[in-house]
């Protein structure tokens, strides 16, 4: 009965094919010497080639060794070529400052591949079982997740991990090694157990089996199932729209279209944000949800020129056209604004991140006031026309104090030494006639207060 | 806090809108006495009119009175317009062979929607809160669900019932009250409280609070909003798709286009399958998963002209165009088949549902085994070239046994009375020479078993 449930497993998921060499990870718990066991008979049916690797992780010496031994010859009664491989696993976590459970899992996975590339394996067959997988979700479910979570550990993953044995109970697991007369060893070290598994393993599931569900391993791998088929169709489709909209894809930077990205779903949104991510930085570690949201939040604000920052120094950029994932800084160099002052009145420009405030005045309660590089003081009367805060045009010119005549504001630029990327973001500030101020820099002489000024308007810039 | 956090949730999910008319289903207990107040206290800020409506169940007669009776008063202190209506939910409940909970249920909402209607309200606000929600997910997990269950119940429902407490715990809403000196009414029957719900309430949710997480109820219902949008993504992409693939969709019968269903993902294609089914039978009710995976099953099979019988009379047939839905039988008027019947062999032919063996054999042995309607035995040494199973042809001819002369097949059909739509299902069996027979019906003179026969063929057809 068991080999036929793997046998169902592994067509349903298509984990086999004719001619494959499969690398079975061999620990000589129940769990690998049955997996090792049930492929072993069905290599002829299947047209395959079984083979199989130990990791001696010198953990509780004698019986890493005695677990080795058993390996051994297991392997010789079944006629499986075997590998071993002795590495001290306490040595290495002390060394790299893991914990004996990452060591061990890293060390193995190591030389599974090591042996999978020197033999030329199509395939790592894995032991993970029924009980695993509802712990695993179960545990997630505990902590917090979504879909990607709850589908739990894959069948297939694309580096060649097959896991046959999950549909597979513990319990006939057991019972397959007894009927065998396999005797197992017992997995002393039981590496793969954290506490909280172990609690979801001993205490919650028992008491849900007794009080509930006698089947609610089964029922939450079938959920799983149904999941994991729909995680795969959105997981596809983000890709597929990632590839659509990706405006820019190096390695310093990633551009996607904003105007897609707005009309686009947020289940696939959120799905695209975190391929941007991954695919950029390599890795999701250190982005939460929160994060996620704070992106959707910026994508539809109506602002544009706008930035955040994310743990480890990753940055995301909207501008105009396009939401920007990068390391690096970059300067908004093509931001453009128009906006009209009003007199008595205020703005804010979110493009650079300033307000601008504008009061009337009578020229002495002007006189008493201070001024200074972000507050300035001009005749109103002089002023023609609306007064604007805008970005820089080609061709402005000005006539600044003092000078005795007019100047390109390019000149000004290069004379103050400001690079071309932080000119837009200096405020202009103009009206019919010509510029009044190129703000923080320069005032103009023709707006200055004099004898016959009568009203004056003091105007401030301020960082938001 | 609570008015804050059920603002936030108003806001995210949009419940609201300006000038929005909520009618408040008010049984009395804490859940709707808190959901009446804080929607009361926001009238102005959201620029909505409140109403309220109890329905008095009858079930224990003081208790029930007093509840309305507090209803009433509450809703007078708070100046919101109190609708009521008494009806004997338990005199109802036995006459409909309803549970008391389940007629509780439907008399309560045909209550709120015809208050609805008459006052013209665009909403019906429901008292659901976090604990609930996370209850419900459990329960669903427990008893085997996808992500239709797991997204739990929706803030917003189509037909305007909307839950603005879904983000507050229990605990919160008794605070509510308590501050706000309210004084709930104890809900002593608690219709709602299923056996199952409330053992997860009282037992499972505690045990995951102490050994786990004392914040799962927020977890899981941080999962379920993930899931919603992933879920509403996934249903409306199902919604065009389905749109696009019908080709077919009356009262009768919905036809999808199957080769687009072959091309259509698995997750899709199941929702596809469901919605056909919704759409023609208007539940789905009695369809479980195994039903849908027979549905894949049969979209899959190489063949065509299948049938599968579903639970209520459902069937769905599988046409060289369509998968066809509906609940009227039809018959596959147009199948063709033509197959190679091997001496000492078998075919099966899915198209009609038959299997036909042959068997060589001697006069003699033939001799003392029984013919029937659908076992006939002929000279085998008459038979020229290949035997062939086929459908019937435009001028087919065969010479009946004791006519003496050839006939028409088509007369043939009409003498025996079976109607058009039936006769390609009627397999005739020929050689390079003529018509051995017309299977259950005509056999030949020219292939019949005479003395100086030798080598007989048997030839046996079976329903499958």
């Amino acid at each position: 009965m068991v080999i036929e449930k793997i046998k169902q497993t592994i067509e349903r998921e298509n984990l086999i094919e004719n001619k494959d060499k499969i690398l079975v990870a061999l620990s000589g718990g129940p769990d690998s010497v049955c997996l090792l066991h049930a492929l072993k008979k069905l290599e002829t049916y299947y047209n395959i080639k079984i083979y199989a690797a130990h990791l001696n992780h010198k953990i509780r010496g004698i019986e890493a060794q005695k677990d080795a031994l058993y390996a051994a010859k297991l392997c010789d009664e079944l006629d499986v070529p075997f590998f071993v491989k002795a590495i001290d696993v306490p040595a290495y976590a002390k060394e790299k400052k893991m914990t004996l459970e990452e060591a061990a899992r890293k060390l193995r996975y190591d030389m599974l591949f090591e042996v999978k590339n020197r033999i030329g394996a199509k395939k790592i067959a894995v032991a993970h079982n029924l009980d695993d997988q509802a712990e695993t979700v179960i545990m997630r479910l505990i902590r917090g997740t979504g879909i990607t979570g709850l589908k739990g550990m894959d069948y297939k993953r694309g580096d060649g991990v097959i896991r046959p044995l999950m549909d597979i109970s513990k319990a006939n697991i057991v019972s397959y090694c007894d009927e065998n007369k396999l005797n197992p060893r017992i997995d002393y070290t039981n590496l793969e157990t954290e506490y909280t598994r172990n609690k979801i393993r001993l205490k919650l599931l028992p008491f849900i089996e007794q009080e509930f569900s006698a089947n609610i391993k089964d029922t939450i791998s079938r959920m799983a199932n149904i999941l994991r088929e729909d995680s795969d169709y959105l997981e596809a489709e983000a890709q597929r729209i990632f590839e659509e909209q990706v405006l820019e894809n190096t390695n310093e930077i990633i551009k996607l279209d904003i105007e897609e990205l707005k009309s686009t779903h947020s289940s696939l949104v959120k799905r695209l944000i975190r391929m941007a991510i991954k695919t950029l930085a390599g890795t999701l570690e250190g982005i939460d949800n929160v994060h996620i949201e704070d992106i959707l939040a910026l994508i539809k604000n109506s602002k544009n020129q706008l930035k955040l920052n994310l743990p480890k120094g990753l940055m995301i950029y909207k501008t105009t056209d396009g939401l920007i994932f990068t390391f690096e800084e970059i300067s908004f160099e093509n931001v453009n604004y128009n906006y009209i002052l009003k007199p008595d009145g205020y703005i804010q420009i979110d493009e650079i991140g300033m307000r601008i405030e504008s009061k009337i005045m009578s020229k002495e309660r002007c006189i008493a006031l201070p001024t200074g590089q972000y507050t300035k003081a001009f005749d109103y009367d002089k002023i023609k026309g609306d007064l604007i805060v805008r970005s820089r045009l080609d061709g402005d010119r000005m006539k600044p104090m003092g000078l005795g005549g007019t100047k390109k504001l390019k000149d000004i630029f290069i004379d103050l030494k400001i690079p071309r990327e932080k000119r837009n973001s200096i405020a202009v500030l103009s009206d019919d006639k010509g510029i009044l101020w190129l703000m923080g820099h320069k005032i103009s002489e023709d707006y200055k207060i004099d004898e016959n000024t009568k009203r004056v308007i003091r105007i401030t810039c301020k960082t938001l």
